[in-house]
């Protein structure tokens, strides 16, 4: 699968590009700056590019921004990526008081990028950690997916079946985004209160 | 530790009461109607009442009422509760097309409940189901509670460590109920896609 990165040269996009490339995927590191996305997939020994470039031709896009610039960024290459599928793995977090908790109440940010691509959209991964993806070894954790386009789905879910040690688990329609989104605050939360990298693994399935 | 089970005659809070009586503690079952909560109490060797009774002297209030009547039941019982802290288990689900997905997107369930009890208010156990919390064993299952007020979240802890064999985490401040709430629609449409009884364990922490 051909899966362009965006936003590729941050800590989450380049950890998922190694783990990737790494099982075999044909992986496009994409960046606003051209010189970074080449420098940071020269490292990765990927490809790199602008992010206008790197969206066309390839099978599904991973959507690495920040949060904060993740529909802005998606508005602005909407047709350069056109109908292909995109994955949002971004969670908005509010710091404050000590604490983290989830952004601001409302549309899940995969729900508002859904609104201004014209391809289908899937939401996943907010569970990873940059650090525990860039490891040496697949984490050994869950990847849970949601998305309401069964293509864009299956894609997704593919794709974190090759970064995780653990399973690729269909989580509902894109409406859970705001669960799993609001997970990320959770997990930054048990990782300041216990002093770790936490993931998730879901029992009971068959 | 006495603890008052609000609704406690549904499949949650029987299932509750079973897991925390049998592990020593002092458990009050409560319903609207007091007949059917002394049915379900003896039912399970514990003590029942209506559940303006119930709240009084208890040292924990589970409210375990369905999620549509969560902030009208606490507010009818208010004054009855006063400063005792709260657990609020519910999670508010919108079922349709097929699909799971959380209820109004808000401020969730527990954080309304705060605004209409006098006492402090923490949320969890969420990801358990009745099903598995009523076996014959103790869920292999974590349970996740956060909330703002220490004690409310210490005692809501100690109470979520005695009903599942894996661990009660600290999740963080009251604003992640809404992941919390939300992971219930993640957890019931894995149930639907996988035929299982999906539960939660964080790896990663010491």
């Amino acid at each position: 699968m051909k899966v362009a990165v965006v936003g590729g040269t941050g800590d989450f996009g380049r950890a998922l590009a190694k783990r990737l490339s790494a099982a075999g995927d044909d992986v496009v590191l994409g960046s606003r700056d051209a010189e970074r996305a080449q420098a940071a997939a020269e490292e990765l020994g990927v490809e790199g590019g602008p992010n206008q470039e790197v969206v066309r031709g390839s099978d599904l896009v991973v959507l690495a921004v920040a949060a904060g610039a993740a529909v802005q960024t998606a508005k602005s290459l909407a047709r350069a990526i056109g109908a292909t599928p995109l994955l949002s793995v971004a969670s908005e977090l509010r710091f404050g008081d000590g604490d983290v908790r989830p952004g601001s109440e409302g549309a899940s940010v995969a729900e508002q990028v859904a609104e201004v691509v014209p391809g289908p959209v899937a939401a996943g991964l907010h569970s990873l950690a940059a650090s525990t993806l860039g490891g040496s070894r697949a984490p050994d954790e869950d990847a849970l997916v949601c998305g309401d386009d069964a293509v864009a789905k299956e894609l997704s879910l593919q794709l974190a079946s090759r970064v995780v040690a653990g399973r690729a688990l269909d989580s509902g329609p894109l409406a859970n985004a705001r669960a799993l989104e609001g997970l990320t605050a959770v997990i930054v939360s048990l990782n300041r209160r216990y002093k770790g990298h936490a993931g998730v693994r879901i029992t009971g399935l068959a």
